[in-house]
C-alpha cells in the first residue's frame, strides 16, 4: 500500500526584528520542503538532503515526525497513520536562529493536516505549533508569512500578519557555528529596567509603524534594542562591528536574527545595495575571526503552503 | 504700542494608551485656547477662563509664559518682547492625565514662534516642548496631531504620527479628583520583569499594527497593559471596575489616560455605543466612590493650529 502524500514549502525566519523580542517576526525566502507519506503499517523512512541532513534524527525522535504524530493524534488518527516516509529538502541552516526548528513543526503539522481533510485552520496549527516550539515568535511567520506580531493572550497565540508598504531585502549573515538557543536564552536576565522596556516599546512599536506607513526615515532609527542583544554580544564575536558595517553600507539597520548567531541586515530594495551590505557584514565578522557567509533573501508573503498534492492508494 | 497678537489652540491628549508606557499618545477634540499678546514693555496681564482658571499662576511662573519666554531665548529676542497679554480659554481638565501642561507648553511655544516670524519648524518646537515639559508622551501628540508613536533618540525625541484606519471614537471619564503625575510616578518600580517587558512591547506592536491596517479583532486584544496601570490602579479607586464597564458596554478597551486619574475608553465609531460606555464607566466610578463625568471625544488631526492671525502695533 502507497499511503497518501503531499509535498509542503516552509519559509524560514528572524524572530525579534531587534526591539520585538519575543513579539515580531518576519519570514524569509529561503525554504525547507518536506514531502510526506502517511502509511496504515508503522515503520519511518526518512530521506534528507541539504542543510544538517547528517545531523537530523532518523527516528521517532524526529522533530518533524513529532509534529505530524501532534496532529495525528489531535485529529484522532493515530491509529490509522502508524507510519510513514519523510522526505525533506533543507535550505534553512540548523541552529543559526533562521527558525529551522519552527519550520520544521510547521511541515509536519502542516502536511499531516492536509492529509486527514485540513481538519484544522491556521489559527489551530499556530495553537500546536507554540505549544510544540514552546513559543510563538518563529512558527507564526512560518505559517503565515509576511511581517507578524504576536503575543501570547491567556495561553493562546494570536498573530496578525501584514506585507510592508516598503520593499526590502533581508541580508542575513551566517557564521560557520551553531548557538543553542538555550544558551542565548541563559545570558538573559529576569528583571530589566523600567527604562530599557520603554527603550524596546517605543522602537518596536515604531518599526511596526514605519513598516505599516511605509516611512524610511522612521525606519532608521526603529531597529534598536536594549533587551536582549547587549547580552549576547558576548555569544557571537564582532556582532557590533558587523551591524556597524551593515548601516555604513546601506542598512536600515541590522538585528540579531532570533537567538542568533546569524545577523540580519534590512536594506530598502530601491537603495540596491544589498550584495554590498553582505559583503561588508561578512569582513566585519571576518575581521573579528568568524567565517560566515552572506544570503540576500526577500519577504515570503505566503507562509507555508502546499506545493503539489499526490493521492495515492 | 499694542504689539504683536496671535491665536493659537493646542488640542488635549492622552499618553500611553494602555500597552505604550511612555511612548504611545493620542491627541483628542478638546481644547486649550491661547491668545498671545508680545509687548516690547515689561508687564503681564493675564485672562483666564474655563477649566482650572482660579488656580492656574498669574505671574512670570506661569507655564505658558515660560514657555514663550523659552522660545524667545531660542530666537534672541527677549529684549524685543519683555512683556505680554495671555489670554486662556481652557478645556482640559487639570491634573487629570489630559495633558493641561503639554497643551500650556505648546501653546506658549507655538504662539512665540509665529510671531517672531516661525523661526522654528515642528521638529525643533518638538525639542524645546519635550525639554520644559521633560518627556514627549504628550506635546508630541499636542504638537503633531492624531495617533503618536514617540521616541527618544540620544537626547532628541522623535515622533511619528499617523491617522488609524478606523474611526474611533474616545471616551473619558474624568473623576473630580487631581492626581500629580508626580505621585502616579513615584508608584512604579524601576525594575520590571522580562516577562511584563515583554507582554507590553507585544500589546503596544499590536495596538499600532491594528490601528495602522483597521484591524478590529485585533485592536480589542491590544489596549493591555503591565508596566503601569497594575501599579496606579490603588491610586484611582475602581479603575479595574471602570475597565470592565467600558468593555462590557462595548468598548474595543480602556486605559489610564497618562499618569491618570481620567480613564479612557476607545470604541469603534461604527458600533455607536460611546454614550453607553461614558455612561457605564461613570457609574462604575460611582460605585466606588468617585464623582466622574464622561465626554465623548473624537480624534484630534491637526495637532497646534492658528486660529486667527493678528498684526497690529
Amino acid at each position: 500500500m502507497e499511503g497518501k502524500s503531499i509535498r509542503i514549502r516552509v519559509p524560514g525566519t528572524s524572530a525579534n526584528c531587534g526591539p520585538g523580542f519575543d513579539t515580531l517576526g518576519i519570514a524569509c525566502t529561503i525554504y525547507n520542503e518536506l514531502e510526506l507519506t502517511l502509511k496504515e503499517e508503522p515503520g519511518l523512512e526518512f530521506f534528507m538532503t541539504g542543510e544538517g541532513a547528517e545531523n537530523i534524527p532518523r527516528d521517532e525522535r524526529n522533530i518533524v515526525w513529532r509534529s505530524v504524530r501532534y496532529l495525528l493524534e489531535r485529529a484522532n488518527a493515530l491509529e490509522q497513520f502508524r507510519g510513514g516516509i519523510i522526505r525533506m529538502k533543507n535550505e534553512v541552516p540548523l541552529s543559526r536562529g533562521l527558525g529551522s526548528s519552527a519550520t520544521a513543526i510547521v511541515a509536519g503539522l502542516k502536511a499531516a493536516n492536509v492529509l486527514v481533510g485540513n481538519r484544522f485552520n491556521r489559527r489551530e496549527l499556530l495553537q500546536f505549533a507554540t505549544r510544540i516550539e514552546g513559543h510563538p515568535d518563529n512558527v507564526a511567520p512560518a505559517i503565515y508569512g509576511g511581517f507578524t506580531v504576536n503575543i501570547m493572550e491567556r495561553g493562546r497565540a494570536q498573530c496578525f500578519s501584514f506585507l510592508p508598504k516598503l520593499r526590502m531585502k533581508m541580508v542575513a549573515a551566517v557564521p560557520d557555528f551553531p548557538l543553542p538557543t538555550r544558551t542565548a536564552r541563559e545570558v538573559l536576565p529576569e528583571e530589566v529596567s523600567r527604562k530599557d522596556a520603554i527603550f524596546n516599546i517605543g522602537r518596536a512599536s515604531l518599526l511596526v509603524a514605519a513598516l505599516c506607513r511605509g516611512n524610511a526615515y522612521f525606519l532608521r532609527r526603529a531597529f534598536e534594542d536594549a533587551l536582549h542583544q547587549p547580552y549576547r554580544a558576548g555569544l557571537i564575536p564582532g556582532m557590533m562591528e558587523v551591524f556597524g558595517a551593515a548601516r555604513r553600507a546601506g542598512a536600515l539597520g541590522a538585528t540579531l536574527s532570533g537567538a542568533g548567531p546569524c545577523l540580519m541586515a534590512y536594506v530598502l530594495e530601491r537603495d540596491r545595495c544589498a550584495r554590498d551590505v553582505g559583503e561588508a557584514m561578512v569582513e566585519a565578522f571576518r575581521e573579528n575571526g568568524v567565517k560566515a557567509q552572506a544570503l540576500v533573501l526577500n519577504l515570503d508573503t505566503r507562509g507555508a503552503h502546499i506545493m503539489k498534492e499526490t493521492h495515492a492508494g
